[in-house]
């Protein structure tokens, strides 16, 4: 992913949060044909040295039949966004939009039937630990989940490439920024209440 | 994309609401390997015979090197998405996530000096019509456009395969359906009430 200088971080704890708080992500693969799932995903670094991208798609996905063991694939995962209005500015300029994101371009290990387990494992207990009357793989019992399992592709996705973006409003002067923050505090949008708070923490 | 068939539509008004109010996408390239890039887009259908995607990123991105005339993109539109939990169902099931989305997979082609300024210009009306006070392209004066011109690449994808998802919860029997809306109704996320809204409206 193309990012400028001062809106990169190799910050992992930066790249751990954008993924979880956006799990819903987008896994990429190009052959033979470009193709884009929108999918669960974790990343998992019980192995510091190791980490790496896990996720699952259907089985009747066309991705399913296409990808090997050793292709290259992307998963793009967004995080809080919103436009920046070139009005708020002391000067003239165009606006632009702010975001965070990462971006793993890796090589893609399909799952064995243990790891496939562990994986909607994680995700289910991540997930339905918020919920009032939890469900877990032990109450959907044995019979379900083997049936489930048979219907899911199991991928983890080892990292070539790491970008983490935050792009932040750093290129502008300090009147400039401050005056990005309190218009965004004003908006009535939660996602700009969001990205002002963050652009906060940032400078 | 991948959608099963319960979750596919035609409908290009959905499509033209989808991309509208989540101009926010990725541009995806593969050649000579996959890279991605969130920018601002826009659908152009003045000649509703051959519609097409226009965006534009910056000069320097790599994919502004990378991208000709004829090469195959993808651009993916997330619209509202949330977690749909299954101990919400009156029966044992996998969770899963409800979400709309438009793919179009299509064919590159670069714009002229001309398209570009136009494209410019509508992207900034479009958002800078919602401030106190806009910006403009003639605000911002010929010398400042022209040079911002030279620092943007701009495309247009004319689409092969158009795809648009409304993942609605619709496999869902009605007491399962009307518990996961009034769910979601009770969650204090905005964006869950917009999908509880979404659904109500689907069935």
């Amino acid at each position: 992913m193309h990012i400028p200088k001062m809106y990169r971080t190799n910050d992992l704890q930066v790249l751990k949060k954008i993924i979880s708080e956006n799990s819903f992500a987008l896994l990429i693969s190009s052959k033979p044909k470009l193709r884009a799932t929108h999918a669960m995903m974790l990343w998992n670094d019980d192995n510091p040295e190791n980490p790496f991208v896990e996720t699952h798609i259907s089985m009747t996905n066309i991705q399913a039949k296409e990808i090997s063991n050793g292709d290259e694939l992307l998963c793009d995962f967004l995080g809080t966004h919103t436009y920046i209005s070139s009005s708020w500015y002391n000067h003239i300029n165009a606006s632009t939009w702010n975001y965070e994101a990462v971006q793993i371009l890796g090589i893609a290990e399909l799952m064995n039937n243990e790891e496939l387990y562990n994986h909607l494992n994680k995700l289910t207990n991540k997930f339905e630990s918020q919920q009032k009357c939890p469900m877990t793989m032990e109450k959907m019992g044995e019979k379900f989940v083997n049936s489930a399992m048979k219907g899911a592709f199991g991928v983890k996705i080892y990292p070539t490439e790491i970008s983490i973006a935050q792009k932040f409003s750093q290129n502008r002067n300090d009147e400039d920024f401050a005056n990005i923050i309190a218009q965004l505090e004003k908006s009535t949008s939660l996602v700009d209440k969001e990205m002002a708070e963050k652009m906060k923490l940032s400078r």
